[in-house]
């Protein structure tokens, strides 16, 4: 049902990134569940996590380890998101940072813990501590594809990205992967992305360069504008390329880093939408002429998450009376809705607050039946556009979670 | 598939009221779609609108007619939405009125218009046209059935509802109508509803009742979180049951009314919902222990519209999970999620931020397999309680949304 080819190129490794994976059997035996990288001493790692009041165990606990010590391993388990799990839910989290940290010989906080999948059930901690020393002793350099496929759990294909650029004479690789398929509004981060660069990035720098680059990307996806309670993103930075480290946020090396980051993030976030639970379809909901940012998407996520022009998008129906219900309801002030147009992709179909003249149905069936589009929408008020992608609304959404548990 | 038998009781004439119903052939040949109110000279009209900035041309005349005169008479078509339809929308909604007016002898602002129906499309205005005279000759105090039938749209079966008190003696009359299946999340009003009483209410007394009683119904509903661009409401008093005005919002006849008068619109609103576009399930969602209305109602919202928690009714699935997840990311500061309960009907199944110590599957599965249920949040922290209705999300909703224009 995923929108695209899915097909991944080459994916490079970073110098000073190691990745193992294991199955622990903690949701399906023989499933490869349980991940871990290994990130050299000295690498400088950045988080954002999700914005949900009932954040899991992992991620507060992941918070914490970030601020008080050197990161050198993150580890991640699919098959049990480990949250509504109150204190023992923290315990177990603890307990397999202390697992590892021990097989590994750092200190417990200088692993960072994430859970993916079913919420409120207990993590089965032995298995996932059982599964540990496979998944070091199997720690290599060009197990980048093992992860991506390792942190799955709806999804229907792995989401990862690799690019290679040159600064200052250096090869400096920039690979990443990510995971997520449904409650995917995320608030800070996607369910689940991880990116290393072998570039010289101090800690503050590669934090800021995190925080731009995942609003610009993983802020700015919907499928069902549920936010998980496990969203986590972490930006790596391990200077095994060599060269002087990057200590401010300017200057062209920085905007070249920056640009070519924001790209493997822009390109992950995309993934999880064309893997949407159920998606026939990848659309740009793409706002024009807003006053600022909070208009512009205000009014892109209200088309966006609307079931009606979900259900619009997945009939290839152009009803485009839904889409402007959508924005006549997303709370803008003293919105002028004879001023505003909505195009599907080049072709203008409203205008001066009902069709526009030259529309045809023919043409906007015409664009509907792609599975990539945009819908362009332009206030005409201001000079902010913001753009937010999203998928339509199946029987096959329904089905995936109607029995999701079962 | 709407929930409940839907069996209507009498419907009271109500004195000063008459209704006439014709086939304009506006979307489909034959069918009742042509609904035209009489209002007895003197009587109160009191109206609230959808808040939708994109509002059909009806909404605004109505609006406008409302303030300008007093109205005698109101005029509804279903099949056609006449909004998103520009200035022609307009003048097609002024013919309307123009012509009942010459039909029956008053000035056009006596006459309040509302369309109901597909959105940018051109009403047929001529065949509306054609079909009053036929709407007028039916006139009769006792067409409140067939009003119910002749305004539906993509509802299964009528709504309607009558009570009467006595006061002072009298015996007062209130009946009703609603319509609406989706696009529901009234900002104001429902899709649309008329309710009439003989009682002698004066109209700024009467507007205050008509904000209390939507506000705590059709302003409590969700079906997919999409508010309509047509939505109205019109209360009427007509007096006719004699005895004196009454022209305070205060002491026991003001409460008296009130009250049956928020009953009439519960039910109403609550019918809406029990026939939500592919509704199995009719579910409160109550918040209590909340600080402010707007507290609650941000966390009662995003449990009832998120579209993991409605199709996990759907499949009758206890995933609890997700009703925390959609708390967590509802917008509430400084949620302390250890110190919330959530119940179903009577069953506690989260506690301490996770799974109560006294709940099984089976107690929670056995609430989620009724037709009708309650989710129970208390976020003890405040002393506020609100409670909005919605259903789940199916299959048949997507079937029916997806295939509406074919």
């Amino acid at each position: 049902m995923a929108v695209g080819s899915g097909e991944l190129g080459a994916l490079h490794i970073v110098n000073g990134v190691r990745i193992g994976v294991a199955s622990a059997g903690i949701k399906k035996p023989g499933r490869i569940d349980t991940v871990v990288f290994e990130l050299a001493e000295g690498s400088s790692v950045a988080g954002v996590f999700t914005l949900n009041a009932f954040c899991a165990a992992p991620v507060t606990l992941s918070k914490k380890h970030l601020a008080a010590a050197s990161s050198r391993y993150l580890l991640i388990n699919t098959g049990n998101a480990n949250a509504g799990t109150g204190v023992i839910g923290m315990a177990d989290a603890e307990a397999s940072c202390a697992a590892l940290a021990a097989e590994v010989g750092v200190t417990p906080d200088q692993i960072l813990p994430f859970s993916t999948g079913v919420i409120g059930e207990k993590l089965p901690i032995e298995k996932l501590v059982a599964a540990l020393p496979a998944a070091v002793s199997a720690l290599s350099a060009d197990a980048w594809l093992n992860a991506a496929n390792g942190i799955m759990t709806t999804d229907t294909r792995p989401k990862a990205t690799s690019k290679q650029i040159e600064i200052d004479g250096r090869l400096i690789t920039i690979t990443g992967i990510s995971k997520g398929a449904g409650m995917i509004k995320p608030n800070m981060a996607t369910m689940l992305g991880y990116v290393a660069t072998d570039a010289a990035i101090a800690p503050d720098v590669l934090q800021h360069m995190l925080d731009i680059a995942a609003d610009a990307s993983f802020n700015r996806i919907t499928i069902d504008g549920d936010t998980s309670t496990n969203d986590s993103c972490v930006l790596v930075a391990t200077g095994r390329a060599g060269g002087e480290q990057l200590t401010i946020a300017k200057g062209p090396v920085y905007e070249k880093l920056q640009q070519v980051i924001n790209d493997v993030f822009l390109e992950l976030a995309h993934a999880i939408v064309r893997d949407g639970e159920g998606a026939t379809k990848f659309v740009a909901v793409e706002v024009a002429g807003a006053n600022d940012v909070s208009e512009a998407l205000k009014v892109a996520y209200a088309v966006a998450e609307s079931p009606l022009v979900k259900t619009a998008l997945f009939a290839s129906d152009p009803n485009w009376g839904r889409i402007l219900a959508a924005i006549g309801r997303a709370g803008v002030d003293s919105l002028d809705v004879s001023s505003l147009t909505v195009h599907l992709d080049d072709v203008l179909i409203t205008e001066n607050g009902g069709r526009a003249a030259s529309y045809t149905e023919a043409a906007g069936a015409a664009v509907m039946k792609q599975a990539e589009m945009s819908i362009r929408i332009n206030l005409n008020r201001g000079q902010h556009t913001e753009t937010v992608w999203t998928t339509d609304f199946s029987y096959d959404y329904v089905k995936i979670n109607a029995e999701y548990r079962s």
